[in-house]
């Protein structure tokens, strides 16, 4: 490991967006989810499943301070999932990161007011779950495998840190502070304390963004507890499973405790197993701990598993978790399509470990992948008007099976308007929320723009104040304009990343051919800037045929076609029925239009292709005839945009 | 309907099978099965899981009779599943068969104690049921929708029937006599009596064929009323469901009722639905009452749920049942090869409906399908040893899928011992063991012959007595020689079906060739005949190539190979690793080979086909590329014979 080559990623505050793509979804995150996600949890939407959330957190506050009173009956009872808490963390973290860039003095008020209602809940020692407050303190920590206290820990500890960073409110913050003081009294290494960590981690990524902020070394111990007690034998899952009677459900499944990714220590898994959005969680707080220990065997297995999963286990989409059975990885070059799990929050989880990836190392495949998956697997999780969402993002949807086939009984065709386990719609929004803090890395030698994203940032490599400002119709057009703004000169290296997608590009500086050198996927300029300076960088953005691995059964002799980031599919709305009848051949000649008949303006790509003809004898079987097929336009949508027009067939990948 | 064409098709005591193929499996049937079944059913083979089917009986003879003391703990209760009785009934069927064929004393002789313990347990009412005899006759013909027992007098009604026929012996036959007054007192349309009928459905076919046996009009009519009765609202089994409790497994499902059949009339069932064994065991029933009381309207919805199979519901293989979700249909034009579940039962019942189509009306189509079903996907059951026996038959198998893949957990890449549900074995113990019954069918004035299985029967066209011998090596070659032995001179139409695989043919009488004309799939010899006729019909083999109708979207670009009735496949044993890698091309040149490094003289076909080479980056996705190929020897053994050299892969479709 070399740490003169970190970078920090920058943050929401420091960033405006002012992107033509980007800022159409923000905004709807703003206006529409984050609005519509506080009546949720609130209980106010007709006809939805009531989260309970806020009513928890209310009577919590009751049941601690016998003052106050909310108006929830105190007998009432817990309500919803026993990570209900957490829904509320992921708003509070998307709100702030909102009122980073666009400020709403009655949205932060609830959110002050709502953190009042949180701390009121908080026990004298520090703990602060809704759940055994309410059920029972005496149970608390007793099942860390399965009741997701220390999940719900981890967003708060999130939601604190970006209300902070946002803010400069400390309440939420110190209020977790206390929590982990509680949870370090509780669990660790010294003898009394239990040896347990996380049985849905994303408390060990948390952890060491508190101690970013506090600079702590405890919260950075903790995390690095976490990991490096995980699956160490005697198993901890398996004595708590003892004590609590025996009941796992994963008893005999292949996954058993792999399924937590507890079954070994971290350093002896090389594999991504078991529920998706737990491991790629786990992984980005390995990559955490990693760079800031040093931890070199720590920071191999990063590297093993992003090669697992970005070489074997990845969708186009950047979608990852193949399996509906534990929301899980399956194994190596497994990628069905219509049966495919896909998590919103998988993906989301993905980009976050690709992000300290890139953070550790400045190579383009992290990048990539954070544009892959957000351009695709993780947007798609969101109807374009912001009022529905998909927790599992097939790459072939089939109405007929949903229905009718239980091997595709989890996919829906039509996004829903809520989720009695709301993990995704938060969590959707609280990432392109902070989208804004995936554009720009940077150290004191060396700045990094990773994301092509119309906004103005604000960073400062080697301690100078640097300003960077892009602008570009990205992803529907190739060219990127970028300025900067400094005081004075300053010499740094600057990385642009290009694309694994792009073939060709150019690269002007203040209107001349730019001198450049590639690196691991970056195009670094590395001279004296000074203030105005201007980069113009062209990237060829054709339309693309993609094909897969050989060793990919589910997308043999299929291609996907792409262009620039975006993945498009082919909707039975444009194409008719039975999508798997028609076939791409080796088109040349690609039309491109922007939004026609479409919302919002999206691109879509059409050629002429072929559909096999029907058969006039109605016969299942017969021998092999000549092909027929007749001439067939295909007309394809990005991917992420599909199923905002009714229900109905689509599918990625398209016969040759 | 004409009931002039109906006819009827030999009974096992009239052929003696003397043909190579089926030969061995007979005598494997003969000599390996039947006695296995027979310790199985005994509880006598060592590590496998008790079927208590013998000890239930024993039990319940001894509780109906306090004198009988056969060494059974009284106390000890009921063993297995709810329908464990009928495991015996199918063992005996398949022993009559056998007897019919090489008499055996010492069978015999067990076959007779055993009915003398069957005939024991009878109660004084008729009634006939171990699970009930043993857990409480008070609650007898309370949940005909899952307790089975219509089920196991079905197949009672069939073993006695089957050796009645063989052997003369009537104990059995007058016990199942009386079980059926008793039911009959129970159920039916008549005031007071329970307007219900199976929840697994034989019973109907196998009251027919008692009828034909006793000749009783109650049998015949206890059969119509099960079929007209079924599904009419109110719907007996809600009414039945609501009484015990509203526990009903299928109540969010899609299948609801019809996993039973049960959802509407059977008149109103145009689409196979539910799980397979039923709807197909059903169908047959449905036939037979049809045929016999000449209903139109019970033949056209035979004809639709014939139709809906055959040319959208059935694997090339003959197999049915897509879903392992309730062993069961799912809809038309799905076929997914992978996840198929096509139980071996399902496909053995198809040929029960098969062949009562073909009784009504002499359409090849009809023993095409039996042909199809035999040769493909009721033997795939069972191990060339004959001592284990898969229940499900995929069209592909992926040895990690099945080990790490929830979809695919169903799917055994060996065959196994036994079952604990064990029906598959002894329901293919007893077609294999009376296969004899498909091969030729005869009414006044026609015989046709469905089958080509090396033979001599007696058959009685007219009243006047008629030998046929057939000497073939079908399936390997497509000789047939046929003789005629009769009694002086005798005037009937004689067709020989010619499968629909089958292109060119010839047809020589005496030496020379024949004039025939062609009756749906049939060659029709319309003459008379005289002893010492001899027909030589020879079919052209050539090895197929076939695709599917362009709606099975699994199937989409890819070819199956077959030569005469064999479909066959690719094993990882011959061919490698990542079967789905393999492309057939449009091979011309075949090399078909005889036994070679195989067991039992299999043929095997080989042509070069290619192989998708690896990429050399170990990238998962890249732009289109030429392809790269390498040649490859591709070898096929026939799918019957999959999983008899070890686990592994193994796919009937080859990629164009």
């Amino acid at each position: 490991m070399n740490p003169a080559i970190y970078s920090e990623f920058i943050k929401p505050k420091d960033i405006a967006i002012n992107d033509q793509f980007w800022g159409a979804f923000m905004e709807r995150v703003r206006t529409k989810v984050i609005p519509y996600q506080w009546k949720a949890l609130n209980d106010k939407v007709p006809g939805a499943e009531p989260s309970y959330c806020i009513r928890n957190f209310k009577l919590a506050a009751e049941l601690t301070h016998p003052d106050l009173y909310y108006g929830v009956p105190r007998d009432i009872g817990f309500g919803g999932m026993v990570f209900q808490d957490s829904d509320l963390a992921k708003w509070i973290e998307a709100a702030a990161y909102s009122l980073a860039w666009h400020p709403d003095g009655e949205l932060e008020k609830t959110l002050d007011e709502t953190i009042d209602i949180i701390c009121n809940a908080q026990q004298d020692d520090g703990y602060l779950d809704t759940y055994y407050i309410i059920k029972g303190l005496e149970k608390r920590f007793t099942n860390l495998k399965d009741n997701h206290e220390l999940y719900c820990l981890g967003h708060y500890i999130e939601a604190a840190t970006a209300y902070y960073e946002v803010a400069g409110k400390r309440k939420l913050l110190d209020a977790m502070i206390r929590y982990v003081d509680c949870v370090d009294k509780n669990i660790g290494a010294e003898e009394g304390k239990l040896h347990g960590y996380p049985g849905h981690e994303i408390a060990e990524m948390a952890l060491v963004r508190l101690y970013a902020v506090t600079n702590d070394e405890k919260h950075l111990k903790l995390a690095k507890y976490f990991i490096d007690q995980r699956g160490q034998p005697p198993l901890f899952f398996e004595e708590e499973t003892r004590r609590n009677g025996n009941t796992f459900y994963w008893k005999d499944s292949y996954v058993q405790y792999q399924y937590y990714q507890a079954g070994k220590p971290v350093r002896e898994q090389h594999i991504a197993e078991g529920h998706a959005v737990r491991a790629v969680y786990l992984y980005s707080g390995m990559a955490d701990v990693a760079r800031l220990t040093g931890d070199d065997s720590l920071l191999a297995v990063c590297g093993d598993l992003w090669n697992d999963i970005v070489h074997r286990q990845m969708y186009i989409t950047g979608s990852i978790g193949q399996s509906a059975y534990g929301e899980a990885f399956s194994y190596d070059y497994d990628l069905p399509n219509d049966t495919a799990y896909a998590e919103t929050c998988a993906a989301i989880g993905l980009a976050f470990f690709a992000r300290r990836m890139a953070s550790i190392m400045p190579k383009g495949e992290y990048a990539d992948v954070i544009e892959r998956t957000l351009f695709n697997g993780i947007i798609s999780g969101m109807a374009l008007d912001g009022e529905s969402f998909f927790y599992v993002n097939p790459l072939e949807a089939l109405p007929q099976a949903s229905l009718k086939d239980r091997r595709m009984r989890h996919v829906k065709i039509e996004r829903q308007k809520w989720f009695g386990c709301a993990c995704c719609p938060p969590n959707l929004a609280r990432i392109i929320a902070s989208l804004g803090s995936y554009v720009h890395s940077a150290n004191g030698g060396s700045v990094y723009t990773h994301l092509y994203v119309g906004s103005e940032a604000r960073l400062a490599p080697g301690g100078r104040e640097l300003k960077i400002k892009i602008e570009t119709k990205y992803p529907w057009e190739g060219q990127v304009d970028i300025s900067f703004a400094l005081e004075g000169k300053a010499a740094f290296s600057y990385g642009l990343r290009i694309p694994s997608w792009c073939k060709s590009f150019s690269l002007k500086l203040n209107g001349d051919n730019a001198a450049y050198s590639m690196q691991d996927g970056y195009a670094l300029l590395n001279r004296e800037w000074q203030d105005g300076d201007r980069i113009t960088l062209t990237f060829d953005m054709p339309v693309n045929l993609v094909e897969t691995n050989p060793h990919v059964r589910d997308n043999s002799g299929r291609i996907a076609v792409t262009r620039g980031p975006i993945v498009y599919c082919l909707e039975e709305k444009d194409n008719g029925k039975e999508l798997f009848r028609l076939h791409a051949g080796r088109p040349e000649d690609f039309t491109v239009t922007y939004g026609k008949d479409l919302p919002e303006g999206l691109c879509t790509i059409s050629f002429t292709g072929k559909r096999e003809k029907d058969w006039q004898d109605g016969a299942l079987y017969r021998n092999l005839a000549d092909a027929a097929y007749e001439d067939k336009k295909l007309i394809l949508i990005p991917y992420y945009a599909w199923a905002n027009r009714g229900a109905g067939e689509m599918t990625v990948w398209i016969h040759k």
